[in-house]
């Protein structure tokens, strides 16, 4: 395999990471792959945030892989700045790559060099590989993830 | 009991705010309200990022509640935008009294009045009274949340 790059998100790579989103059991309800309008204008609110990294991995020109990290400041545990990492996304032809520990292992690093002190995410309940595969990366699982639909 | 009013955080509130974060079983072991330095530092990171919202409930010039709620552009769900209530306090002369449940009224209001199609946040496992109060307000505990400390 060549070369992986971790690079941040543009228009170009919004089909492909769309269609990442939607090939997953949960994602193929919630998407529309076919309407890239929604997503074009997320991405520009996405991009004029500078507390947001929406990345792609590429290999040989292919988008294989996408994340979104968030850095939030906060008051709580002496004034911690935490992440959050969201809509992680790993393309089927790649599973089982080491692609996920990768794409993983950036957000942490990226996390540390802007000075965060924790590093959080949600995972659905119903993804039992997911969360062995955040615990084998030293993710604690100490939380319950409560959501609301608006 | 006087009248409420929910208003943006200023740095006169933080003594008070930093007293209720560190008057918590857990927050008891985290917290350092006798050095507020790092809190005003904090402070002033969440009032310089416009998708930070620290605001503090106040009744007889008494601050006595808290909470954080970050809005968070995406991609997935179509380009949703979501929020994340992180900190919420509430005074323990108010616990009971309703004000967590007008609390997080307001916050879902405020992601509503900010376009936002979600509200998410995490609950400590430990917290089991918090899990009934989230679900009650119809927050479903769909989710694990993992941390990871940096």
């Amino acid at each position: 395999m060549g070369d992986l790059e971790i690079r941040p998100a543009t228009t170009e790579d919004v089909p492909e990471i769309v269609a990442m989103l939607a090939d997953d059991p949960l994602g193929a309800q919630r998407e529309s792959p076919d309407d890239l309008t929604p997503y074009l204008a997320a991405l520009d609110r996405l991009t004029s945030d500078p507390h947001q990294h929406l990345v792609v991995a590429v290999r040989e020109n292919r988008v294989v892989g996408t994340l979104q990290l968030t850095v939030i400041p906060g008051l709580s545990r002496r004034g911690s700045t935490r992440s959050i990492i969201e809509g992680v996304r790993i393309h089927a032809d790649e599973r089982g790559s080491g692609l996920g520990t990768i794409l993983i292992q950036w957000a942490v690093e990226e996390s540390r060099r802007q000075g965060c002190q924790l590093v959080q995410l949600t995972s659905d309940n119903a993804r039992a590989d997911a969360h062995r595969f955040y615990e084998r990366l030293g993710f604690a699982p100490s939380h319950v993830g409560f959501k609301l639909q608006l």
